[in-house]
């Protein structure tokens, strides 16, 4: 009984309610000191968690619980046992794969859409989720500097966005009723084609997979010493894929690239596009926020001739995850290739395209209430505040940049266009490159298990290499100074 | 000087970090006390918004702001501007679509999710995300009574996962290599063919369209007069389909369509599965759920023998949107269908497959941590709670078919196995169609515009008819009580 007494009254065994009103007040306080708490110490965690695989399920009971459980028990789990297991991407110190923030206005707005849990698959079913989801987007695509009209939704992640820009892409391609009739069994659908830099993610040949084009189907063009896409070598891709009778039908240009944030060269590709009737679409989800401050406009650079283009909020612009933007200069064709209305969806305001369903532009019906958390990011911080923190962290990056270029132990592996260093250690006299792998790999190593930063890597022209990703909103010039410091220490160490 | 005195530090032009702490301690309060006055109010706001089209457009203004703006006045314009433009999903008034509950445990999760912002593509990105993930899919595993072992992923709805099985179902087939190869272009590949019922939801279509497959790859089977799957009918287009040189290669069985929550035999699909080869995959995004209350256990009858499964706990087991979960007896076919790992992504645990990365699974790389929600839920209410709240709903479903039943004026359109209601008006005397169609959408249109409830509808033998679908948590006798009362009386002025 001592343990039921904690229990609230919408727990009892002949209740049927939600949990009452002055219970969620109670626990949702607390939950708020928590996560200030929180936020305030995100560095004094182990930024990379420290556990063993199985450590947590094994924390945790086998059999689902069959009474109701107390809040306190719940939330001092998640202390006790979820914490431990938690890697801190808001911790300072985070720099592997791209540093994110999900910024306090921004929670905020997380916090409201969970409460207000609205479903934004049509315009009734919240026309303030669809009606903001617009207006948030074209403030954001004038933060960009992008031209109007450019039609957007926000998904999950631009893995869903690159599908849904080539589902639209093979829906252009004229003449072969694919949408309706299907790929395979049909003499007249020859092998379809498109194309992308070897750098480009790993979503773009997923997208090939789902789609039934097949790996095959994706064609990796070189890059040139700066890890961009080699226009020329696309172009003669291109020939001589016509030539054996493959139809191109797509080109995928990366603002941004994963590995070095290379920035492939937009409007010559857009041209190459043009002259051959294929769909541009742009990966910009990395580098796209950076456009919010002017002195970086150019990231976007023959994007406004792009077909669709994705920038993700939810990497670069301090907005938590999920939210990718998708943009389309064609949303006719992106809605041609999605749209399918059951009757139980019919209504009024749809039937006569007076609004726009969010649901006719991918595959997920459902869509939570995602522009709340970005439009109350872009308020509290405005275009300014903005670009004065993607600027800081350009320019912590290039000091990390300039430090490790002047080292004599160490070198750039590429170039920084934005706040992600690629380096490697290469002491003189090393010049071995199974050596030089084992030595960086036990350098990146080491510095995560000190629990103080986090690094990931990646490998350059067959080169091991070591990245550091600036994109907390926490990250100061200390803590690129304490990285540093650590590098080299480890190094001297090992 | 007056407007700027309320911002934040961190607003200041030469700031660059997050939001305060105590800023947003203080705001993370005031959001908390709004959320709990909502949700304790949410039936007093009308169900179905009343705004016109554009009406939240124009009240925004048209560029973005430039400087920061003051967490008060964006708070005080959610209330202004974005209210007006809302659903209430949370009203217990709401019947359309399906109802559902963001339940309070599972909003707090939400809240502690939003503060972590963790990606859970990797292992070690957050272990605890993934490991939580593995350990909440398998309680709910043991909750609705299906065998071990059952792999399990969340994702954000479940067009995407009957996607992803559909992407799965055609890689098992066998010597075509198709994620390598593709589908089109190669006389070896023939065209491919599914089956689901009419009743399906649109997402199964789409998935077909997406994958290549085309809508002509979809064979719709009739459905007997319970609106459930024709298994003889299923078997005779299988055959068909052979002679004709089509490939058969999934069936997309449901567990409560959505018009009218229909079951289709599962264990009769799944023999017919078995002796044509077929990968079985079955969307109980709605009905699923009811199978935690153990009298209920029979709608996944069969289930056990599907190689894909999905079940939406934010549609009936009160967590908040988005948390689908999609399971599978055979992960590595799964995986073998999406698995692309990248240098940057690759790390010593994934390495030796000690541990799931839960990227592998599906087209989306990044992941947010939905688990802590469904987790705190699950704990929250116990087996007993959850299990007692949807035995509830049913019970108010069945009283509310009763009702019509018993009505002169009324008539059930379908049975009513869970908690949703299809039924029209039909009076004595008017046996006209083109007639009972204009009443009952009148009926409809007249009881949304009330603001008291929101009702949606489906058309069933051709017959416009409408849905009740109680699914949320503040729903009681009484609410629907008076939304019967207010038809009656809607039939009887009109």
């Amino acid at each position: 009984m001592e343990e039921r007494a904690s229990l609230d009254i919408a727990q009892q065994s002949d209740a049927t309610g939600d949990m009452e009103t002055e219970a969620f007040r109670r626990y949702g306080h607390q939950a708020v000191d928590w996560m200030a708490d929180y936020l305030a110490n995100a560095g004094s965690y182990p930024v990379l968690s420290q556990i063993a695989p199985g450590d947590i399920r094994r924390s945790l009971p086998d059999q689902p619980p069959f009474r109701p459980e107390a809040m306190e028990e719940i939330l001092a789990d998640v202390d006790r046992i979820i914490m431990p297991g938690i890697t801190h991407w808001n911790s300072p110190g985070f720099f592997a794969y791209f540093g994110i923030t999900g910024s306090g206005p921004g929670i905020l707005g997380e916090m409201l859409s969970g409460a207000l849990n609205v479903n934004a698959m049509l315009w009734r079913t919240s026309p303030a989720a669809t009606e903001l989801e617009q207006v948030a987007l074209d403030w954001l695509r004038q933060m960009l500097g992008l031209p109007s009209p450019l039609f957007g939704v926000i998904n999950d992640t631009a893995s869903s966005g690159t599908l849904y820009a080539l589902t639209a892409a093979r829906e252009a391609i004229p003449g072969l009723h694919i949408r309706q009739q299907g790929m395979s069994g049909r003499a007249e659908v020859p092998r379809l084609r498109y194309y992308a830099s070897q750098e480009a993610h790993s979503s773009v040949e997923k997208a090939g997979i789902v789609l039934g084009v097949g790996q095959d189907g994706l064609r990796k063009i070189g890059v040139d010493n700066s890890f961009r896409m080699d226009v020329a070598q696309l172009e003669r891709a291109i020939e001589e894929d016509l030539a054996a009778g493959w139809r191109p039908f797509a080109v995928v240009a990366t603002v941004g690239t994963t590995s070095t944030t290379s920035v492939d060269p937009v409007p010559h590709i857009a041209d190459v596009c043009e002259r051959y009737g294929l769909w541009l679409h742009v990966d910009g989800a990395y580098g796209g926020s950076a456009a919010v401050d002017p002195s970086m406009r150019w990231v976007l650079d023959g994007c406004e001739r792009a077909d669709t283009l994705i920038v993700n909020p939810h990497k670069w612009l301090f907005t938590p995850i999920d939210c990718s933007v998708f943009y389309t200069r064609k949303p006719d064709i992106v809605k041609a290739a999605f749209s399918l209305i059951p009757e139980y969806l019919r209504n009024t305001e749809s039937a006569d395209d007076a609004v726009p369903n969010l649901m006719d532009y991918g595959t997920s019906l459902g869509r939570r209430f995602r522009s709340l958390k970005l439009w109350m990011v872009m308020r509290y911080f405005g275009q300014e505040g903005l670009a004065a923190r993607i600027h800081e962290h350009i320019r912590l990056g290039q000091l990390v940049a300039q430090w490790v270029s002047e080292s004599p132990d160490f070198e750039l592996v590429a170039p920084t266009p934005f706040s992600t260093v690629c380096f490697r250690a290469h002491p003189r006299g090393v010049d071995n490159e199974a050596q030089l792998e084992a030595l960086n790999e036990r350098i990146m190593n080491a510095i995560n298990a000190t629990g103080c930063f986090f690094l990931s890597h990646t490998k350059l022209h067959g080169m091991f290499t070591i990245r550091i990703a600036i994109g907390n909103l926490r990250t100061t010039e200390q803590d690129i100074h304490d990285l540093w410091e650590a590098i080299q220490a480890e190094l001297a160490g090992v």
